[in-house]
């Protein structure tokens, strides 16, 4: 079996188009995107640009739209770029027509996986199921090889060409050191690890964390009391995640500490504009009315705060987040909470 | 013997001023300033407020400003907040009325310890020697009880009583506490370990990482490149410390990364201002000739690399920033050279 030549990636947002021109940037391969929407494809072969979410980047002539996914279920590798609200119902869809037989040498690890790679980009735990995205990609179509490409990566500085850094993890080594040649560039550097339960938790967990960041912004609390937050919030993401089995390495990493850092420190971020609006006095009610897409650390505070509770974890930042969001409770009091805690030994 | 209850801080500076606020908050207190200017003691007396570093924050009545060490030799307890470059100087001209005397019970740690306890905020190392501040306070005054109170800690934002965790360290674990008890508020949140080692390292491996953290923001990079250069950068920083004895932990705490994030994401920082200056064209001899105060992660990089390079360890950000500062390398240059670097395992 030859390397991957022809790569599809799932979804046509800002971060599956930006994949798209990363891995189209290397010659001699065909990089399709396969867009939900007829009417959407239709528009970006028309506009070569996607309008939408990542306006201003023109996009090259090689790229391929497609909705059909019969179409495109030859390919050697797909990039999952799908938001997990809608994954599982997406691969339901797609599951009827996926490929069973492998297309990537693996050695070893080849034994008992069916059909092409599948790389996911998506961040966030399914909402009832607290599910990683590579885990419903497995439970809807079975032992795929699976990874995930996680770090700090606004798609917008990605697809302008600007430096980026990302871990490849999958619990297939072999995979993750593939997706790190498919990736891997002069501006974009691709790391490995196995840790792929870590790495998308923290895609997932940064989030609640970046609403608590947000608020510190919105209440004008200023620098030192931010970047302690940041800090106490990433030794809660590793408490929780190592509590499931993952490694507390992964934590300190681009995937964990790389990403929390853009995602709390960036303007653009939905979850910390959450927190700030918040943090000005606004309600989640107002807040969720006024934006146009979900911001994930929402829902995903709910489902963790719930399962930390089950398995006795203690979470107090995103405890607090929570009696915020849902429990009326006014920032300023869940700040005063969170400082009057006795404080002990650092861990 | 009884608690502490005179305080006494080394330093007339902004952070100095600031920890004096601090202690001053709780009732029965003493707690003086030793200024090494005479006329500085007798600026802030008339003023009530330290409008060379730490101007609109006014001073309570009860603080106490003296330029004669003499008269404060009888604290319970000194603060040291002079930067590393004059504290070797200052302490052998204070050393010959330093008291010998215990004056805070440690119980079964007391054992050989002489004169009063001393708590750092200085950040740096010596510049030839690499001796963290409560080194030279052994070397030069012998077997005192010392500790380092280390983490994001903005001395504006503190004397404003805005909230901030820090981590108080010792090697002294009752002493730790002690200082955990002397600072511990409502906004002020002081969490303790026994690594003095590495909570003084990062105090000063941190300017290193913010200049290049500000040659990201100079050459316009991206929030990308800056939070993968962070997280790349504590890795060195971990690196580094862990081969000279620190414990990996501390540089993932409030000493470690909280600090670290503040002082790349702060626009006020002198170290990320020096990486962003040099990131927009300027040499180091035309920006240290318009900065009033030292930039000290400039010759923390020296010392550190040629550590470094002695024991064999691969730091690669405080190598581009060395080649920067000193070897006339473009910055352009320096960060191909760093993204062009075969990628591995992350770690």
């Amino acid at each position: 079996m030859a390397d991957a030549r022809w790569f599809t990636v799932l979804g046509d947002g800002a971060m599956g188009t930006a994949c798209a021109l990363l891995l189209a940037k290397k010659p001699g391969r065909r990089v399709s995107i396969w867009c939900q929407f007829p009417e959407q494809a239709t528009a970006l072969r028309a506009d070569r640009e996607n309008r939408k979410y990542l306006p201003g980047v023109p996009l090259s002539e090689s790229l391929e739209f497609e909705p059909d996914f019969a179409k495109l279920a030859g390919s050697d590798a797909f990039i999952l770029a799908i938001p997990t609200v809608y994954l599982g119902a997406t691969l339901q869809r797609l599951k009827p027509l996926w490929p069973s037989a492998p297309t990537v040498d693996l050695g070893a690890e080849s034994a008992g996986l069916i059909g092409p790679p599948i790389f996911s980009v998506a961040k966030g735990l399914e909402r009832e199921t607290l599910r990683t995205p590579t885990a419903i990609v497995r439970e809807t179509l079975g032992r795929v090889p699976v990874g995930a490409l996680i770090g700090p990566s606004h798609a917008e500085e990605i697809a302008r060409g600007m430096p980026a850094s990302l871990l490849a993890a999958s619990d297939l080594p072999e995979l993750a050191v593939a997706t790190q040649r498919w990736f891997n560039s002069e501006t974009f550097r691709v790391y490995t690890s196995t840790d792929l339960l870590g790495a998308e938790l923290c895609g997932a967990l940064k989030n609640v964390i970046a609403i608590a960041a947000g608020v510190c912004d919105g209440m004008g609390l200023g620098d030192n009391a931010k970047s302690a937050l940041m800090t106490r919030g990433l030794a809660e993401m590793r408490r929780f995640g190592t509590a499931l089995g993952a490694q507390s390495e992964t934590f300190f990493g681009l995937a964990g500490l790389g990403d929390l850092i853009t995602t709390c420190v960036s303007p653009h971020g939905r979850n910390r504009k959450v927190g700030e609006l918040l943090g000005r006095g606004q309600s989640l009610d107002e807040i969720l009315k006024g934006m146009y897409q979900v911001a994930e650390g929402v829902w995903t505070c709910q489902g963790v705060l719930a399962l930390a509770r089950e398995k006795g974890i203690e979470l107090p930042i995103t405890r607090a987040v929570h009696a915020v969001l849902f429990e009326g409770m006014a920032p300023g009091r869940a700040v005063a909470e969170l400082m009057s805690r006795e404080p002990g030994p650092e861990g």
